[in-house]
């Protein structure tokens, strides 16, 4: 049977990590923070990444960024310490497409393969096994991976090499962040041109060419939006690495534009809050 | 039985006229191109827009900009000059708010009344009386229409005095504008990015920050892409006299962004293609 | 001796038409208003452009814009019909290089050449015979030419063939417009950063990146900012023109967000202040 | 007599402090590489930041970025550890004003004063004593410390409280950044207008709205463009800062468009090279 490690149990990796055992397959798990670790019950629990990565067949990491991936993979008691042949590393973490080549090159050295899979959808899938995954890296080896990301998601698409999940996965985050501050501006047009706020919201949320999900975005935020299920500041960034992947401001300037406003709305204080609230920073307040 | 004239009998126009008559309305109509006012089989026809007024209670317009609006309004044959007190007059074309207003001021002086009309909707649900309307004017004023507008229409929304239902048709517009705008700039990225094109365009259109109307839109360009629906100097056109009457670019940095990428597709070439054009420009070719 | 005619006796045109007399030229003059002709002294007036074009070797216009061009040059009493063979059409206008090559077409059609020479310069050197001429067209056209060219600047550069004089003209003014509206936006960073307006002002005028014109223009503007030597409208069309004809926006950013400041200050009423009002817009208000 | 520290001996540092011992202060310098430090004859070299301050009255900083400027002040063997009650601590760093303030909370803590003194000028008036200081910080405090001051500058310009020294020069670099950034898409402007290259750059440096400055960074260009007095990166850096500092992109949009301009020379690989390659990377190549 295949032995897997699960590493990063927060509001996403815990039910992951849950599926997995749900369906059968032996789990080492790592968090920074222990006491996430004891919550996943059946599993054995490891002091060091290098540990969980040297008790598995395949190790899973669903971390925050970048510099998180980074940390928990290197130095002695690292994640990549602990690989060896014929190991598989399965990032389903949201990074950038040469942070996850970088974190590849790693594992080759060890002889291990590594594959970008990064996810579609939120907590509720997670716990469903209803995600999307963006995945890229060699065929066979998601074929080999197979069982573990048939137990965590609905269908694994595949977009090319190493990384091409990981840009896929921006290229994604992009329609969101640019149709919320395109509405976000209708809005605050609206409003100049004295239009009845409540009317106009009604109105544009029923047109073809707003997507339904806004919708709901709207709700919540009259509803008070709060928790975040994607900081704002967030969504900057991606759209700012994005930017930079493809080239610069001047190739996607509506992007970059968009990018400007989450930068806006960051910098008067809304960073830590959803990226929703753009919405509320150029074209609210909203009330019930 | 309230007397109707109809002037501008296009793609648009013709349907609805015939609506007006299917609900039992004596109706007079007037074309530039008299053939097309030939083709309304059981209306009277008139020479002039002068004529065609005289003979109305209520005259509707709909025509291509606010160049037509004028140059059908005035002069000595115009539909002003046919105005006199008690009469309403119904545009439905979109035009900017100023322009709605300066034809009220006309409407006004000869003791006649004026509404905004914009339509939401294309050719089906014109012949089918499915448009939305999205009117400015006075309430009783709309009430004493009310049977022209339920005869071409589903709905009619009031959005405030004069002028408010062509701002609200402009600020719908800009929805369509940015949506494709930013589609084509992910298309872009992603080909930058060097990911697949028929699999990325493919997972896009599935998400739900995607409107529905993108994919329509995506077959009609994979089928050739002709006829236009709305031109895309048309959409360059209202967005930027939507950034205009918002005050100017830096307050809505998306939209003129966009406005941009319509511009750019202008300048080569793809003006009097369909808007969506704009996607091919970016982000193409597309092929089946 | 080559007879000479000059049409367009504005500001800039009244002392280069008395500078052709004053050279020894045999001079006829026309000017939509005919009381501007009546004031050179020493020329005879013709009653249409196509009577002073006719009574010519070489026809000079100096208009202001695409549209007064052309209006001058079309029609039966046009400019054009008053040209045949061996004949040369100076224009110092400032236009586009396409109403350049258009021009230039009309001529060739009667047998006669075109050079646009589009001006550097203001009044003063106007009257002193200091201006510079950006030219496109023939070089042995201009050499032909070279009489009255001499008789009205201290330099003729050529760029090209016809057009190119506007196009280098366009470029020539993107330097002045950009430069205001980057001091403007400097001028209002440093207001919300709370820094001293004057001392700011005048340390940024100090330095050397900032050009000495601007100093000149912030005099201008301390004592009142009347009368406007360029308009900023026209410095908005300028600029709009330049990036359409480089290609469109994103391939300008810089050049395109200054059109858009430009933009905001017309919106807001300044259009037919002096551009440099932009600064007053963006940074100012500005005292003694 | 007054006893100095300098701490920060680079390409600026090091004649700064040079005359200050010219100028017959008794005088204790710091480098993180100490080869630096022993080259300055006649002053007294110090193990730590902290054995530095502790050897002086007045404690100058001349560092390359706010990172390396916390790096030398904090910690135990830090700066700050060796301040103590009425010692002044100058920085002659260019960072932003919050990491001034910062500094100056650190000193306060202390007993000791800050202020931020960012130099105008770069290597041949550091040697010459003829740099312009842009100064934020207590009046008193810079009276007190006017020896030194005026041993490395021809001037002291006074902004304001701690930070708007700081403030004041990435305002300052703004015009820079800017001015080339606008002089770049002008000669690309010119380009794709087919104009002669050569004679275009001839004209434009010639104007009255270019700067000087442009003309010397073009020669240096043209000679190979090393080495970088100021790096391309530094400049993108600073417009981002000032960017954010000043609200956000949609207040400036031209200084936010010129920050684009950077980011894509930066990502075409250039960061490392003299900020005057945006000139070669919009406009270029150059040669003699």
């Amino acid at each position: 049977m295949t032995r897997v490690a699960f590493l990063g149990l927060g509001a996403m990796g815990a039910p992951m990590a849950r599926r997995i055992l749900a369906a059968g397959f032996p789990l080492t798990v790592w968090n920074r923070n222990p006491e996430r670790a004891r919550a996943i019950e059946g599993a054995t629990i490891a002091r060091t990444p290098r540990q969980a990565a040297a008790a598995a067949d395949i190790v899973c990491t669903m971390l925050s960024d970048p510099a998180a991936l980074q940390a928990v993979a290197d130095g002695e008691d690292g994640l990549v310490a602990g690989l060896s042949s014929g190991k598989i590393w399965l990032d389903f973490s949201t990074v950038t497409p040469a942070a996850s080549r970088r974190a590849a090159e790693r594992a080759r050295e060890k002889g291990a393969d590594f594959c970008d899979v990064p996810v579609a959808g939120s907590v509720k899938p997670a716990t469903d096994g209803t995600l999307k995954l963006l995945a890229g890296g060699d065929g066979p080896v998601l074929s080999r991976a197979k069982g573990i990301l048939d137990a965590v998601s609905a269908e694994t698409l595949h977009f090319g090499g190493v990384g091409q999940g990981s840009a896929m996965k921006l290229v994604n985050n992009l329609m969101y962040g640019v149709t919320f501050a395109a509405f976000g501006e209708a809005l605050a047009l609206a409003q100049s041109l004295g239009l009845p706020a409540e009317r106009t919201r009604g109105w544009l949320l029923s047109i073809p060419s707003v997507p339904p999900y806004l919708r709901d975005k709207m709700d919540f935020l009259a509803a008070g939006g709060e928790p975040a299920a994607f900081q704002l500041s967030l969504m900057e960034k991606d759209l700012r690495l994005l930017v930079e992947a493809g080239g610069g401001p001047a190739r996607v300037p509506v992007v970059d534009a968009a990018r400007g406003d989450y930068e806006r709305a960051r910098v008067s204080g809304l960073g830590e809050k959803d990226f929703a609230h753009v919405l509320s920073f150029l074209g609210g307040p909203f009330s019930k």
